[in-house]
């Protein structure tokens, strides 16, 4: 079935505290040198093909219900 | 900064209780024919260049913290 993907992150402003307890976490148990922002990944299947209008529609999605604008940032990608 | 990216989903045998609530929720805002799941992306700075030996040890993160592998999938992907 046809996938979209959309990537949500907080904003580079903006504090996350996730991420940061993860960096932590692994420092912790050894993995240094890496620091983690955390975000989420929605995979989207759609009915029929992947059009630019289907990418849209999966973006309005994206900007009203799976990121909040006010502090995350989202991609769509196909596939 | 050089950047590693990890994808994490629920393996495709799990159920998806987060996933289930968005694409309800986005049918009762009106956005048809969307199957949701949801997962979590890390997005993880590491010092110095993306070498395999980096990848190798970013996916050992993934294995030990980032992903729980009894129900979640991982995949690390450069940049």
């Amino acid at each position: 079935m046809p996938r979209v993907v959309v990537n949500v992150m907080p904003k580079p402003e903006i504090l996350d505290p996730q991420g940061k307890a993860v960096t932590g976490a692994l420092k912790r148990i050894g993995f240094d040198g890496m620091t983690v922002r955390q975000g989420k990944r929605f995979e989207v299947e759609v009915d029929g093909e992947i059009t630019p209008e289907v990418l849209e529609r999966v973006s309005q999605a994206a900007e009203k219900l799976l990121a909040n604008t006010v502090i995350e940032a989202y991609e769509v990608v196909a596939g």
